[in-house]
Formats: C-alpha cells, structure tokens, sequence
C-alpha cells in the first residue's frame, strides 16, 4: 500500500466489493482523502457501472469518460478542490468529476434536458466547477491564468489542468503550453493520453506521443528528458498507467511537491472496462442510448441531414477529382467520415485544428481545388480571423458546411446560433441556408459550382426525412434569389432555413383567420435577395423575420439594413430569433417558445400587426 | 565557390561593388539564376542600400526586412518562383521579394499612399505574389494546401515557406507543422530565426530554439536529432547562418532534393548591416522615417491616443494591485511597454498569440484580478471564439483596449473596421468607443471600476491632441449612456467614437444652412442608450448613424434594431460607415470620402434628408 495513503477509516462498502468507503459515502471529495487504494478501486467500480447504465439510457460522451475514472478519483484524493483549482478541457471527460463533487445523485438526469445534469463543466453551478468548457483546448490558457492570479495574491493554492482526448491539437493549447514554459508558471499539466482524439489518428504530435508511450514506464522511461514538454520549460514526469491507483497517487502527490510547471503524462484506455467500446473507440467517443449488453443503439442509425450533404458531395467528387473533403475532429457528426472512406486521399482530418483546417483549405483552394470543409457552426467560430484574412480577402473558393447550425438544444457551446451574424460580416462571402433536405442538397451542388469566391452552408443535424437524391436530379441555385413559397397580400413571412417550415404552417393558421401571409424562403443571408425583399415590403408593408439565429447582426438584422439601403423606411418590421445570450440546455422547441418564435407565437405576432 | 553556382555570365556590376551582375539587371527571379555568389552578395549589398534609402524616407519594416536579404535573394536563386511556389509568413518581410520580382523602379513608392507600392503581399498583384499575408502565422496551412494540391494534380513544383519573425509562436502555425509533420506533405519551410519578434522574448519555444542556435553549425550540430521539428516528422537541417551566401544556396540546393516535410533553421539578424538596428532590434522592427545617419526619427515622439490609454492604466494600476497588463506582441504599438516598464510583474506579452492572451486574462479574471488586454482591433479577431466562449460566457470582467479601431488606410489587414460587428454579437459585453482623448481616458478608468462582465473600448492610433489626465480628475461614465453633444430638432447625428468630431463640424455647416441638427455621442455600442435613442427618434423622426466601421451588423445595425424593438418603424434612417469590402491602402480621409461619410458628404446627405 501507498505511504500518502491513509489506512484509519473504518466505513464499509455497501456494494460488498472490496475496500471500505463506498461511492454513496462520497459527498463532496473530501470524502476521498480517507480512502485507501482499495477504497478507491471499489469506487472506480461503482462510477464505472453508474456512468455504462446512465449513459446506456441517456446517451453522452461515455467513452471519453470511461477512460478518466482512476484519474479524476486520485486527482481528488490527492488535491484539495475546490481550494486547489481543478480544470478540465474539455469538460465533455468531466461525468466523473460531477458524480464525485455532489453529483451522485442527480446523475442520472445527464443529458436529460430540461432540468438534467449538464454534460459540460458550468463555472458556478457548484464551487468545484470553475471554468466552463464546451469548445477544446482553453483550459490550459484558463488554468494559467488562476495560476499567476494565484501568484500575485499570494494564495498557495494549487491550479490543476487535465488536458486529453485530442485538447492538445488545437493551436490554443500550444499558445498556452509555450507561455506557461516561458513563464514558469507553478502549476499541474496532466496530459489524459488515449491515443485518440474524438477522431484518430490526427497530427504528428499525436503520433510522436504514442511512440513515447511504448517506452516502458521505468525510471529510464519515467524520467526521458528528449520529450517536447521539457524543451518547453516543463518538469515531465511519466507515462505513467492512468488506470492504476498505485501509480497515480503516488505521482500526483510527488508532482504536488514540485514548483514551476509540470507535466504527468498518463496513459488511458478509452471505453475502459466496456470490451466493445476498447475496439470501436472512434464510435463510442459520444454515443446515444444503447443496449448494455450489445453495444447496439437503442434507436437504428438512419439517414441523417449532415449525411445527405455529404452524399451529394461524394456524387459530385466522383466525376469531379478536384473535390477535397476535409473536417476537424468532426468526421462522424459532420458525415465527412463517409467521404473519407471512399475517398481517402482526398480527405484530411486535421483534428481540433480550425484554424489551420480554414487556411489550409484556403490553399487548396488558390491553387485550384474545390475544398469543402465541414465543421459545426460553434466551432467554426475559432477560424473567424482565418475565414476573414486567408479566405475572404482573397475571396478564395472555399465551401463550408456549417452544420449544427441551429438552436439545439445542448447548451451554449455546441448549438449555433452565431454564424449567420459572423459569416456575413466577412466580404465576398456567399451565405445559404436551406429550408429542408433537398434543398440542402441542391445547395451543395451549388457550392460545387460556384468558383467567384467562398461559399458557406448552415443547416441543423439530425434525423433526414428524406433519402438521398441522386444529383444529377438536384438543380443548382441562382445565388441570391429567395424563393416565393406562398404569395399573399397582408403581411410577409420572410424566413431562412429550417424556419421556412414553421413560416408555412404559420400561413396555414393565419389563412383560417382570413389573414393572407406570403412566406418568403430566403434561401441567403448574403447576398439578399433585395428585389424580392423590397417588393414584399412594398407589397404588404409588414414583415416578420423567422431566424434560428442570435438576434444581434444576424438575417432580420440584414432584412433591415436591406430595407435602410432601399429608402423603405416605413415599413413594419418584427424579427424573431434567439435573443442576445446563451442557449440553456432545453428542447428545441421549449427554447423557440421562450424566444416567442414557436408556431402559436408568430401566429399571435402576425395577427397582432395585421390588426385583426 | 559553390559548385551549384554558374560563372559563364558577362555582366558587370554598374556600382563598381564585386560580382558581374548588379541589381539594375535583376527584372524577375529568373535573373539572378546566373548569378555567382559574388554577383548575389553585390546585389545584397545594394538591396540593403535601397531598404534603408526608401524607409528613412517612408517608414516601413526596415529591421524586419534588413535580416532576410541574403535569404531571399538565396531563395529566388535557387527556386523557379513563379512556378515554385514562395509564400512569406508574414509578408511584411517581403521588401527584397518585392524588389527582385519586378518592383524596383517603383519600391521609393512603398508605404506611400495613395498610389504607393502596398507594404504587405497581395495576392494577384503580380505572378509572383499568391499569398496575401498582414497577419502572422498563416504562412505554413496556406503553403501545405498549395503543397498538397500540387500533389492532386500532380505538378512537380516545389512550395517553399518563410516562418519567423515570430510568426510561429501563433498556434495555427503549431496546427499547421503538426499537420503537415503527419500528412508528410512535400514542402520546404524556412526558419527565419532571428532571435526575436515583433517584441521580444516571448514562449519558451523561442528560448529553446535561442539555445540550439548556439550549437555549432558543424555537421554534428546540422544533423541534431534532438530537435521539436524532427519530432514533428520534418527532415531538420541547419541550423545556419542566414547571411552568408554559400552556406545559403548550399543547403537551399541540397533541401530541393528531399521529399516530404523538410526544414532549413536560418539564423539572421535583425537590422543586420546598420549599427543602431542591431543594437535595437524591438524598436527597429518597424519605424516611421528616420535620419540614416544618427537613426533619430523625423518626426519626434509625441503624445499618442494609445499612450493615454496606457497613462491611465498606470495610474489605476498604482493603486489596484489586482491591475494586470498584457499584449500579444504590440508592446511598443499598444502602449503597453510603459507598462510593463512600470509594472515588470503585473505585465504579460504573450506574444504573437491572441487567443491564448484572451483566455489567459479570462482565467486571470475568474481569480479576481483585473486584466487589461490591449490588442489590435484586426488582431483581435483571431480570438473572437476564446471571446465567446471564455469571456463572453462565463461573464467574466475582462477589459479590452483596442487600438487601431478605425479607418486607417494602411491597407485591409490593418485597420480594424469589424470589431463593432464582432464584438456586438457577444452576450455580456459592454462595447465603448470615446469621442476623444479626454474620454477614452474616462473609459480606461470606467473600465477599470465596471466588474459585471467583459468592456472593450476600440479607439484609433495615432498623435494625441492632449497630454495625459491626473486620474482623480477623471470622471467614469455610466455604463449604456449615450451623451447629448447638442440638442436640435431637424435631425439627428447619432456618432460612435472619432466621428463625433465629425458629427460637429456637420451641425455647425447645416446650422449656417438653417438646420438644426442634434448631435449624439453614442459612446457604446452596446448596450446602447435605447431611451435616448428612441427620444431623438421621435423627436427629429430622422437619423444618420456615423461610424468607422463595416456596415454590415455594425453600430448603425445596432440602431435599426433597437429601432425595431421598440417598434419605430417610421423614422427615416441613413447608415454611414465603411463598405462591405476591404479597406484599399490609401489616405484615411480619401477613403472616407469614398464612402461618403467624409463631413462634406454628410452634410448633404442630412440636407438631402430634410429636404432643404
């Protein structure tokens, strides 16, 4: 047994597995000092089958937390949060933490929103929870901040990193790791190593940490000064077995010790303890609910929106051998991971690697190739200043496709409602979105053609209610024509994207009330379609714009430097779409109601302004 | 001499200097292909001249420029641009490029706008320039994708790149060697080491890279294994000295041969050639026109808007131990040099890394201190997602000075005219621009005492019209007030920053004209001062909005939306602002006019509007 570990507690485990303190005995982690290795073992234990059932039912990111059990446990037992200063990047590998800093009993409402545990760390929602993180690679930088505020107010608090499952491939963790060296600031870097991110395989950084990790793990080994970190001005201490409590704790109290910036490389398994999600471990990064026995999902894969686009992508790659697919850790969620299957060396998985994925395809786009980059709207935002300076500057060919752009439902970080406000600041740009799935479709064939500069695509993700459609039957689309869904005299739905579903069924209401509605499909935030837009304004002198989008700068915003540009300075106009602030994690449809934009509401609205 | 080298060339040397071709005969790269190394250091020497000839005159990146004489020319002997591809990182260490590929005769333009020859790459501006670069770290994502496509299309040319001068402390240029390290894209990239960037010492990258340069450069030394790049799966030569011909070409020569990730390590020294340069390297990376004999600058010093900022700052900081300061690699640019002069160990330059900078002051705020970042307005935007989603998120009292907030003329990646637009999007900031010196130091310090979330002031740079303000006779403005400059009926100026100014001189020419204009100093953007708004509105039932900043969800954006909100829907409206598009290098009151908001334009414009 370990010396740091205390052996005076006599609590038993209810679960009669071995060790004393059970997991129902931890309120709070210092209820974790007391434990033994064996305590902590028989805790793993229980987190590990509370984290499989929960998950099973609930869906989330279960592998990524499968293979931080042992860690976040020691890490608890051997520091002191919430006083020491505890980060996780991203939070997405927190479930454990959660369960153990009072989450125990709630935890079985992850995911389950409203009123479910949130599955990200949110500073404030308890005291050990100190630094919200959705998006990869800020913890380091966030961290290193406490850290050297720590330092000034000469408080001797520890601050307390874990980066891992691929954080460290975004340029911002290197920013960070090469400041924290120059600055030689006291703090703990664990490195969570599962020789994989949310996608394989990406980055030589990647590759060279796993021959690193077949050194073996003597002192030799241990203490190998040829490693990046120490050429970075880090301690490095490891790898080490992240699934071992004895060579855990005994490190993490050895590192405790040291002054300056240090780093503990710790090996992982992701899906620990799962057989079939230590083979699949790509699939079981996240997963939505599944059987516990088959590993099968609850519900069958179908076809989804992000996987029509990408078909027609694959058809028009097949004729056309200047199509490059490329994605950023995002190769399932985005559909790209089909693309690059087929074809292989016309796909590139840069990691979490925005930034360069932007500028990169930028490249290829000014020596010829057609790339079409494929990363959610809330991530694509870290490459805004290399859409601006290397793509729309240049007004380079780039297509984008921007799904999970739409309010989602699954907190502030990963639903997006930011693009269209951001995408259509930037020159030159070519923004759509389609109202539905074909003509998601017909847009990606648009892109193809469209060679003058960048072109982007926003749409949500989910569940298609079509099949794919072969593309020679898809039209292009004349860039910035709207189109006219539903003609009508005394008020205008002017809509963009899957919005223009809900405008219809809005006319369809207002038509019983005897209120004549055109809806207007916008089809582009930029360039607007102005004839059109200005026609209807004149026409119906009401207007109500419909935007799965923040309210700030986005589509109304654009429909009303329209109407300004055109001297239309009377006429009635409401937008409707997120206001200004985060997206809590809800249903879609309670947060549209929220926002006033549900059916029912733009009925009421459109009644109101028609007078009737 | 070099055996790579021809000798059956005839040319003389018009400057009487060694070697037989002079710089007068070099009309493109393809001239100096016969060049021996005599011919290549003559011309370096007359390169040297004209740098240092034109700069005194015009200002410009002289240091910057004087270290990568001998490395350019090198690299035009060797490679085949523009078949080769040659991309700078970042181009304002272009001059000797610009002068060798045809820009000679007109390079005494440089910097001098309207007209002159631009200062940075553009791309398309002649075959030889195909990678527009103004910010850094672009360079290596831009030059894999043009490697790669080479590769697609099967075309043998090589594609070459120059890092340094700090370029590769940005995090997209760790995302890109990581890539292409793993991708084993066949391209060469440059190591311009010149011991420094922009600011100096700054990441502990650099400083390992400080102690490999002081490893011999014997065979050994060449081929040291040990190093960050080799790890990266590059081919690592060097490292060499980057002003002696043979060693140059010899390697250069060697590097064409070897496929895959390849990296030359080039010491150089910045300035080299000039006494006081060297001596001063920070000070001389970029400098306005200055006497070649004593380095004393033309113009002296002043008092500037950015130094104000600064002044308050320093006086707050003196009082406030929680005060912190920091820059990404524009200490001397922002002011902020003062500052950590002053305050050594309350101040962080973090180099060339903007979105580590903003997350670092984000978990310096989360403890309780007080960071001030001053960064470019066109800088910024590389952080706008740490913005989002470590600022703006969590609320955290971050305070952002952004200089160079303004129509600048120095050309499109410069000037800073989205920042309004970008930073409006974000939930929780409080977004100022001041009028004038006076009430930017007013804001520092409102700033400085606003603790409820993230506040950015965007300003211009330049000579101030005031000296410093003694902090205690500085009154803090309440957050979302606008201020009533001066009352009047007919319409309303409703200004945001600088143009205040000009929103004055307008009411006094429509006063002789009979027009009683009221004149509003918005001050923020956001939150904006609603009730006063809406006030004018009714009262003068028209507006224009002056702002230097895009049109496009910009400040006069922001007022058709508060005007939306509160269901004004008759007031007539005219937004003046910048284009969409970008900014051409040329006078800042040229372009103004361009976009007809100079104070002559909008007198007509509000005379048109009430109809006089």
């Amino acid at each position: 047994m370990n010396e740091t570990i205390s052996s005076t507690t006599t609590a038993t485990n209810g679960n009669g597995k071995i060790g004393r303190i059970a997991l129902k005995d931890i309120h709070s982690p210092a209820d974790l000092k007391p434990c033994t290795l064996d305590d902590l073992t028989g805790i793993a234990s229980e987190v590990r089958e509370l984290l499989i059932d929960t998950c099973a039912k609930n869906g989330g990111h279960i592998g990524a937390n499968l293979g931080v059990v042992e860690l976040t446990l020691a890490i608890h037992h051997v520091f002191n949060a919430p006083k020491d200063k505890i980060i996780f990047d991203t939070s997405h590998q927190s479930y454990t933490h959660k369960i153990l800093t009072g989450g125990r009993e709630n935890f079985p409402t992850i995911c389950k929103y409203p009123g479910g545990m949130t599955r990200f760390i949110v500073r404030g929602e308890n005291p050990y929870d100190i630094w919200s993180a959705g998006h990869a690679s800020t913890g380091l930088s966030g961290a290193m901040g406490m850290a050297e505020a720590a330092k000034h107010k000469n408080e001797p608090h520890q601050t307390v990193c874990v980066v891992g499952d691929s954080a460290r491939s975004g340029g911002l963790a290197y920013e960070a790791l090469n400041n924290i060296g120059y600055n030689q600031t006291d703090m703990v870097v664990i490195l969570n190593d599962n020789k994989m991110g949310i996608s394989p395989n990406v980055g030589a950084f990647h590759e060279y940490l796993k021959r690193l990790s077949s050194v073996s793990t003597d002192d030799r080994g241990r203490r190998n000064i040829g490693t990046i970190f120490e050429k970075l001005g880090f301690k490095y201490y490891g790898p080490i077995d992240g699934h071992n409590f004895d060579e855990l704790v005994h490190h993490l109290n050895e590192i405790k010790q040291i002054k300056g910036p240090k780093i503990l490389h710790v090996l992982t398994q992701k899906g620990k303890g799962v057989d079939y999600m230590e083979r699949d471990k790509a699939r079981w990064h996240e997963h939505a609910a599944f059987d516990i026995e088959t590993g099968d999902p609850i519900k069958p894969n179908k076809v989804t929106v992000e996987g029509l686009a990408i078909n027609t992508l694959m058809q028009l790659a097949e004729k056309d051998p200047t199509v490059v697919g490329l994605t950023a850790a995002m190769a399932a969620g985005t559909g790209m991971n089909k693309f690059g299957e087929k074809f292989p060396n016309r796909f590139y998985d840069v990691g979490i690697a925005e930034e360069h994925g932007v500028t990169f395809s930028a490249g290829l786009a000014a020596e010829g190739m057609k790339p079409f980059a494929a990363i959610y709207s809330p991530f694509l935002q870290r490459a805004f200043d290399e859409m601006m300076h290397d793509v729309s500057m240049m007004s380079l060919p780039v297509k984008f496709l921007i799904p999970k752009a739409a309010i989602t439902g699954d907190g502030p970080t990963q639903g997006g409602i930011l693009d269209l406000s951001y995408t259509r600041i930037l020159p030159h740009f070519v923004v759509m979105a389609p109202k539905n799935e074909l003509e998601l479709q017909q847009m990606v064939k648009t892109a193809h053609a469209y060679d003058k500069g960048p072109i982007a695509i926003r749409y949500p993700k989910g569940s298609s209610t079509i099949e794919a459609t072969p593309v020679d039957q898809l039209e292009t689309i004349p860039i910035g024509k709207a189109e006219l869904v539903k003609d009508g005299k005394d008020i205008t739905l002017l809509a963009i994207g899957w919005m223009t579903q809900d405008a219809m069924k809005v006319a369809d209401e207002l038509q019983k009330k005897g209120i004549s509605a055109a809806v207007i499909n916008a089809r582009f935030a930029k360039p607007l379609d102005e004839e059109m837009i200005t026609q209807f304004a004149r026409k119906t002198g009401k207007i109500i714009t419909l935007e799965e989008n923040t309210l700030v700068g986005g589509f109304g915003s654009a429909v009303l430097e329209c109407l300004e540009k055109n001297n239309l300075s009377n006429i009635q106009v409401r937008r409707l779409g997120a206001a200004d602030g985060y997206i809590p994690y809800d249903k879609p449809e309670n947060i549209k109601k929220q926002f006033g934009m549900s059916v029912d509401d733009i009925v009421q609205t459109a009644t109101k302004m028609v007078g009737k």
